[in-house]
C-alpha cells in the first residue's frame, strides 16, 4: 500500500442521510470505508470486463453426487487445469447434494472457460462464477 | 433539493489513481460526481430490492411484428395497466424487427409483474427490465 | 425466420413441475415459449459480451431538469452521436424529475461509451444501460 | 430424484443453430443438459429473490491480511453466526493478499445480512455474494 491521500466531496444533505442509513444497515463503521468499497467494486467490475486481465474467480457448484461419473469428471477437469486451480472446498449439503467452491486464477478469458467446463458437467444442478481481483492495486 | 454538505474521505494513493483513470474513461468531469453516482446507484439497487417500494421501470422489448396477434397482445397488456404505463417508444429496427420501450410506474412488485406479462408474449425475442427511481430523495 | 424444427428434452418430473409453476407465474402460455426465451436470453448475453458485435442499447436516465445546462449537455451528446442514436423518449416524473430513454445502435463498445457519456453528465441521478439484440438470427 | 419425463419443444432452425454453437463453446455435451441448466438457473434466481426462502450463499472476500484486527474481526463475525456458516476456504494470493470463501446456509435474508457484515469489514478490498440452492427440488 502506498501513501494515504484525502479529498473532499460535496453532496445533497438528503442524499447523504439516505446513504448513511444504507451503510449502517450494511454494517459499515464509517462513510470512508463504504465509499472505498464502492470505488473498488467499480474497478473490479471494469477489469473483469477485459478478457486479457489477470483475475481470480470462484465457481460455486451444487450437484448430486449420486450421478454416475460426475465426481470423476469434475476432478478430471480440475486436474487438466491444475496450474490455474488454486484450491477447492467441499461441503455436504444433505444425503444427496454437495456444494463445491473452486478457486481459479488466470486471465478473465481462461477463468470463464474453466468455469463453463465445470458448470456444464451433467449432474451439476447450479453453477455460478464470481470474478474478483488478485488484490494488487486495490 | 436540500442543503449541500461536504465531507472528506481518505484512501490509498494508488487506488485513487486507478479510480481517476476509470472515471476519466467514463467521461466524468470530477470525482465528486462519480462518487455521487456510485452512492445513488447503491441506493437505487437497495430500494429496488424491496417489493413494496415505489419505482419506475423501463422494459425493452425486441420482437418480430409479423407474428400473428403480437402487436394486439402487447397493446392489450398495456391498456390493462394504463394507470401504471406512462409512455411507450417504438423503433423500427429493420423490415421485421421492432424495439419497444415501455415506461412503467408502480410498486417494484407490480412493475415486475407487468414486465413479465410483456416479455412472455409469444413473438417477443428478448425483453429486459431496468428498475430505477422516481428521482425523489436522490 | 427459417424452418421450424422440433426436438425432445428429458428432465426430472419434480424439476418440470417447479418450472411449470414459475412460467405460469411469469405469464407464459406454454413451455416452448418459455424455453425459447431462456435460449434467446443466453444468446443475447453472450453476444453483448463481445465488444465488436452489433447491438442495440437502451439507456434509462433519471435527472433533475433544474440543474444548470443539463438538458443542453444531454442534447449535445446525443447530437454528437446522431448516427447511433435512433430515438429518445421523455417522461415528466414530477415537477423536478425527468426520465429519458435513449435508444442507441452500434457496436457493443460504442453503445457502452455513449451510455457512459450520458450517465456521467452532472445532474443525472441514475442511469442504466440495457444491451439487447438487433433481432436478427433470433 | 423422481421420474424422468420427456417433452418436445419447437423452434426456429436458425435459432437452434446459434444455440448449438453457444453450448458447444460452453462445453455442454448435449442440448438437454444445457436447457436443464437454463431452467434450473431460472428457478434458483426466482427463489433467491424471496427473502424467507432457505438458500446457500458463498461469499468471496479479498483482503490484505496486514490490516490491523482484520483477521480477528472476520473470525468474530463467523463465530457469531456459527450455526449458519458451514465452512471456510482460505487462499494466499501473494505476500499481502488473501482470498477467503465462506459458505453460509440460512434464509436469503440472513445469508445476505451475514455477507454484508463480512464485506463491510475494514480492509476487505472486494466482496461478493453468490446465492445458490440447497439442491432440493432441482
Amino acid at each position: 500500500m502506498g501513501q494515504t491521500v484525502r479529498f473532499g466531496i460535496s453532496l445533497d444533505e438528503k442524499l447523504l442521510q439516505n446513504f448513511d442509513r444504507l451503510i449502517e444497515q450494511k454494517s459499515y463503521m464509517n462513510r470512508s470505508e463504504a465509499i472505498r468499497d464502492l470505488i473498488r467494486a467499480s474497478l473490479v467490475e471494469e477489469r473483469c470486463g477485459a478478457e486479457d486481465q489477470e483475475a481470480v474467480g470462484t465457481v460455486t457448484l451444487v450437484y448430486n453426487h449420486h450421478v454416475r461419473d460426475l465426481a470423476d469428471k469434475l476432478t478430471d477437469h480440475q486436474h487438466a487445469h491444475h496450474d490455474q486451480i488454486l484450491s477447492t472446498l467441499h461441503v455436504h449439503l444433505d444425503a444427496h447434494n454437495c456444494l463445491e467452491v473452486i478457486v481459479i486464477r488466470g486471465t478473465v478469458l481462461l477463468v470463464k472457460q474453466i468455469a463453463n467446463e465445470l458448470i456444464s458437467v451433467k449432474g451439476v444442478k447450479h453453477g455460478k462464477l464470481v470474478l474478483t481481483t488478485t488484490g494488487e492495486d486495490l
